[in-house]
């Protein structure tokens, strides 16, 4: 937790990982961020992974920080409280972020007749109002075509981290922010739509693929645990621990050379091949029939605990592979790692908990604050931000309104 | 391109996919972007993909839309240009983003000398500033260890998409317009630190799965194409095309159902199982073993160019697996979306590239921007930002300081 954002106010009615990281990280900045979810809970308020009790393990992480309201937004009613509440007073707040549909309830243009300036931050599926998830975009981009082992012919491999989410919600964090500096510029409101399709489709093209594959007129082959275009893959030490070892800097390479002492045979090769590796990873690609055998030997001599120092004092780029629970238990991932700190959750597990990504060195870091329980925050809220009173929001609670 | 950052000028150094991608997005919002690069391109400059002409795909890709300048940093005059650069005089300056050591000659200590209030954004690999890459972090963090089929064994696959630089610099930007609104309101400058490998933890957190695996002592199973506590799986149609399909809400469960008109046999697992699945996608992962093969027989008796239509009518959420060839190609991808232009890029190709990966409905969008060539506005930036004359310019190209 960290005070940057602390002026703004935002509202988030959503489900799921995109929209939710999103709020997560203007919540870890410092920003108020008021979920509004169904009475009950949303579609993701259960969502897997789950505690014994049943809690969802997901949605208490991905909603750390955060204030929660709980309304009946089957009703009308309980829509009209969520859109009061997303165009609230106030120079920090109308500041809405959404996964609903474009064309319902909470359309931009329905939410703006309450508050001209709003600014509108929605994820989408498909640019066209369609479903899409991070699994659809994924296979219809090409990436499961290529990823996993030449062993696997044409069978796709879906990856599992949910990318797309990913970087759809921390762009739209950005994006809101963006907006919202053009507001406090202009006083003009407006709305942002983010579709997980085009993030998918754009981003392929951004990293220069979309333009590979239109003008070598080809798809790219599969290159199993190789990374593309670099010296990368994994390799397994005398005592059988795997590690992912690369090379993309000059210095990666020669540090790598040095430690596993392969200065003579690299150099052969180089003879041989009439190239040079020192500077064009592009090259160490090309010939990785060579190099990788010949790294293969060296690593497989070696143990990792012989390894690690080693690579480490001449600066080169290397990782364990490690289970998740081994990377759980990891002293410096999680333990000793100031992002985290360990505390009792929503589900009343207590567990580290991480807060903002990001470190200041400037500032002092707070600590992280568990996810809400659901409604948590519903009367102080409607207090608050739509000056209810004590017996109005009383009565919604006997109307069911509100819980 | 939209103009919503058009004031701010961002300076980068940066290489790689994380900075740069950073970069790109405030780049494609209307901030002005100047990467500084060392003369003849740093190490990101001739990466791969590459053109038959040689021209790197993937850093053209990357760099759509800033102003290059291009400097000797082996030398301290070409250093002391790009630390003047990086914090130019400006309120809408003073803004750095870049993946140089965090004590070397761009230390924001070093730099906050010239400009107490500069803002800088540093990309790391580790927080303790050594070495660490997407595909290190992704191994210690224990995703490969589950991607891919259980037929695998104990065989990691790693991804083949940057996800983690690609997070990273999403929410560097994020950061970077975090940071500067604090300055606005308070004066202060301050240097936001993003590890690549606390974003990889802290994102395994916040989805639930470090207390996951903490809270059940287990890593998660390798499950393969499904997808984990949801109804998600890859399928094959009666002509032999692969579809992913989904339901992770009601509406995509129901829908679901009536297109492959499946409600008896559902019906009965229901009830031979006392379970139901219309709000529980938990329940249908729990029970893919009798649901999925209902599933894969209903889209096998079924044709592509039946089903695409059906489950769209119906709320569906399915995407078709494509290569990136035509992913490239799919109309509704690419050549139909607003998102692209075909435009002359710096390599001389001409070829669809994206613009902003946003849509803002009230405003006009602004045609994609070619990446600069190395250099191409580096006297027009000198004078710009540091008032050096032409004269001044023209000795430090006699020099060899810029090109």
């Amino acid at each position: 937790m960290y005070d940057l954002l602390k002026p703004l106010r935002i509202v988030e009615a959503s489900s799921f990982v995109a929209s939710p990281s999103a709020g997560l990280y203007l919540a870890q900045m410092g920003a108020t961020v008021i979920r509004v979810d169904q009475i009950g809970g949303g579609p993701d308020f259960n969502r897997w992974p789950r505690s014994d009790t049943g809690a969802s393990l997901y949605w208490e992480g991905l909603n750390k920080g955060k204030k929660s309201v709980a309304v009946d937004l089957g009703r009308p009613e309980g829509r009209a409280l969520l859109a009061a509440l997303a165009t609230a007073p106030g120079d920090d707040g109308g500041l809405f972020v959404t996964n609903y549909p474009v064309d319902g309830f909470l359309s931009h243009e329905t939410l703006s007749r309450r508050r001209a300036d709003l600014v509108t931050v929605r994820v989408m599926g498909q640019a066209n109002g369609g479903p899409a998830l991070d699994y659809t975009v994924n296979c219809a981009v090409g990436i499961p075509q290529i990823t996993g082992p030449a062993s696997l012919g044409d069978h796709p491999v879906n990856h599992v981290l949910p990318a797309w989410d990913l970087l759809t919600g921390a762009y739209a964090a950005f994006a809101l922010l963006a907006a919202e500096r053009q507001r406090r510029e202009t006083g003009r409101g407006q709305e942002v739509r983010i579709p997980l399709s085009d993030v998918g489709i754009a981003t392929i093209a951004n990293l220069g693929q979309l333009a590979e594959v239109l003008t070598t007129g080809d798809n790219r082959a599969r290159y199993g645990n190789d990374v593309y275009g670099a010296f990368g893959r994994d390799y397994v030490t005398a005592d059988g621990k795997r590690l992912m070892v690369m090379a993309i800097t000059p210095r990666q390479w020669s540090g790598l050379v040095k430690a596993l002492d392969i200065d003579d045979a690299v150099a052969r090769i180089e003879g041989e091949r009439d190239v040079s590796f020192a500077k064009d990873e592009g090259a160490r690609f090309e010939h990785r029939d060579a190099l990788a055998p010949l790294v293969e030997a060296a690593v497989a001599t070696r143990t990792s605990a012989e390894l690690g120092p080693l690579f480490d004092s001449l600066g080169c780029c290397w990782g364990p592979y490690q289970t998740m629970i081994e990377a759980a238990r990891d002293p410096v991932l999680v333990r000793d790692n100031p992002v985290f700190a360990t505390i009792e959750q929503a589900s009343g597990l207590t567990y580290p908990v991480p807060g903002a990504m990001a470190t200041i060195p400037q500032a002092t870091r707070q600590p992280p604050i568990r996810a809400p329980r659901l409604g948590e925050h519903s009367d102080e809220v409607l207090a608050d931000l739509l000056g209810l009173s004590s017996g109005a929001i009383g009565r919604l609670h006997d109307e069911g309104v509100v819980a």
